[in-house]
């Protein structure tokens, strides 16, 4: 059984992470840090680190860059693990962490959907499979507030593609302009806008008579929650050192 | 029973017709009309229009425009309704037939696809009920031989919405080069090309916390048939003059 | 400008519409009416509707049965129109909608999403024109905690896809424990289940190499929102009498 | 280059291989075997193996099992790579492949379609890194003449999903019959049958929030022809033994 700090425990995202807990077996939150202890919790809050006197294995942070070194201070002292999902950090913090990542292991990634980064994984495989006779378009759709087009995950599943490709694509974000056949070597990707959609990500894998298609819908920012909890498990008995959910996802 | 006269029976689609016509228990093929008579089919076929002594209530004419004149004679001498399918006709073969809309009753569509003919029915209908809270978009596939982009079909899906639109939109190709919010007034249209795809169209209307989506997908050419089929139990007992697919899917 | 009282104004579907209400050009909320008067808004919310002095065109109700004839008695009073989208209402209570009917436009619907009743009638309409060639399949997917399958939606659906067919079809929900091929008098009605899916609802038209997809997803129970402002919009210079969500639908 | 010899090659799948090889740059037809030589092909046919005097390094055989011994000895007298395409094959047969493993590589696969093969490959992937905290739910769609359901291809993801679970779930077919919520330990088969379709598989993982979608289409049965010519460019320079799809997939 991991025992796991919540840093942020009474945040939106820790209170998500309390309630998802409760379906992993291998793990159990058995101590909340927060500023805030308005908020009851089936484990103690500590609204300082200095006087957690509760044992634990690894620390969870989703909290605000203010809490960052307090929260790196402890994990240090206490040589635990620490999954930092906290958005918003700054070079120095990162520094820290990496710094830190030489006494106790450290998990921080771009983007802690478990969903997202398994995609991404998934889509590596079927491009480099596929690479010779399938021709690569993505999809992407976002509600109608988004500013930026495509995503940044759309783009980042494209560098993903590229990554494996023996023969790099260009991305292709408009055929109206042009009039010509698709070339292999496009890639295209399109951003949807419409509603209140939180965010799809698809992408198309079209040869001769069979289309394959990867797909991530996220409902809610509520994902990186889950993405956080199997974080902690991986970490827990890894040795010193920094680690993403590319790791997780490549070790299952 | 409508009685029909398949005329370029031994083409392609008229091999289709034939064998979809099984499927109708209203209408049977009696008669056809081919240059070439090497196949054999369960009802007479005649080289010669001139000599066909057959009974038919319905020309379905799916050949080539060389045997036009000959057609729209018989169709016109007879008496009998005429479905007109075949595609590449002139500019004069158009006037004939609104010439002879005057004494026959003439089916005559730019596209006879029962199911692109419908999905643009519903697509209007769709539209003028959420004008004013969903975002719409148009997302087409074709295979990655197509040189034109966005399709023509989605192109005439897109007019048909502002058709029916108290404001109308605008088409939007390309998100990529723009960084700002989607406009309410904006009709996104993009078109995905890949393998073989032989054509799918999708329009979304997006809202708030929900979508709505109207698919239509081609496997083949062989969509035209049905839709020529359905055209001779509509124009049967009609009065002259000249008729659409729009006006059958309309009257249903 | 219709002017609207809001019943129900700061419980959730209040605060919803009066979100989404800033959206309509046509509408405008111009008073509340809630027990509860702890949330500040942008109209006067009266805690007692005999004491609201302000003139308005329709009453919309998204409250509890218990505000029913308070509610009700308002609306005749006054003599105006009365969107009722208050669930859980007694038999009794209905009877009392009907009778007030009789001198007031009275709105009430079992379903008052305006995309579920839409799709509804674009099915329908799908179903008549492709009655003879198409096989009619009904997919809805819901989250793992929903005990009823299919959904009550999904077979609303397969009951309004019979009603305009002229033969009717057989519900069929497992081809599992039957070797045969598929006939064409059946519907068959799937229900996925997984995660925290909200509610999908699909129906496929599969006929001779194509298909025809109409989908409704529903991400949030806010839908009803925009359903009982459209509503407000639909009855507001109707005469007395009963309406619902399939009458606004077929009028636009 | 690898230089093939198509054996079969004036068959169906013969023909699509040969259209499909120009468009690999590692490989080449340079010859063919067929009993018909009525067709021109641009490489030499032999209508007898013993008079091809064409140094070849793989055979593809795509023919009928009355043509089995033929191919058999050919390979294993030149030392050549066999792909074994052909269906139909006795247990005579396949035991005979076995025993010429010894000396030569052999790749036979019960589904010669790599897009198939590789979704199963990363389903297995997805299974098990979301294994505790996703529902599983695998959708087929196939035409309404096919007689057994769920197919064997979604009996076989199902199986495969099972293989990589610590925990293996049941197989549910109808949820129509019972009334209570989903358990984690289902894996729901839905099999839809409708018109023409082809072949559809997709398996969806709904999690919190999230869904993760992998899905294949078949346009036609021609996709086996790409599998076979991956399989040359793959066992060409393997040591003798037995290889099938999945070590193709696994390897890329």
């Amino acid at each position: 059984m991991i025992r796991i700090l919540m840093s942020g425990c009474n945040g939106k995202m820790g209170q998500v992470i309390t309630r998802l807990s409760s379906q992993f077996d291998n793990l159990k939150i058995v101590a909340g840090y927060d500023k805030n202890d308005a908020i009851s919790n089936p484990y103690p809050v500590f609204t300082d680190l200095k006087s957690c006197n509760v044992e634990v294995d690894v620390v969870i942070d989703f909290s605000h860059p203010s809490a960052f070194n307090d929260v790196l201070d402890f994990a240090v002292s206490r040589k635990v693990a620490l999954v930092m999902a906290t958005t918003g950090l700054s070079q120095a913090n990162v520094k820290a962490l990496e710094a830190a990542s030489g006494s106790i292991p450290v998990f921080f990634s771009a983007n802690m959907s478990l969903g997202v980064n398994l995609m991404v994984d998934l889509v590596k495989k079927a491009a480099k499979v596929l690479e010779n006779n399938f021709d690569i378009e993505i999809i992407e759709m976002h509600h109608n507030q988004k500013i930026d087009a495509p995503s940044g995950t759309a783009l980042a599943i494209a560098d993903a593609i590229n990554s494996v490709l023996e023969q790099k694509r260009e991305y292709i974000y408009d055929r109206h302009s042009r009039r010509k056949k698709r070339s292999p070597s496009e890639i295209g990707i399109h951003a949807i806008r419409g509603g209140t959609i939180v965010g799809d990500h698809s992408v198309i894998f079209a040869g001769n008579d069979e289309i394959i298609e990867i797909k991530h819908t996220a409902m809610s920012k509520e994902i990186f929650g889950v993405g956080a909890l199997k974080a902690a498990g991986f970490i827990k008995s890894k040795k010193p050192g920094m680690y993403n959910m590319n790791d997780l996802v490549e070790s299952m």
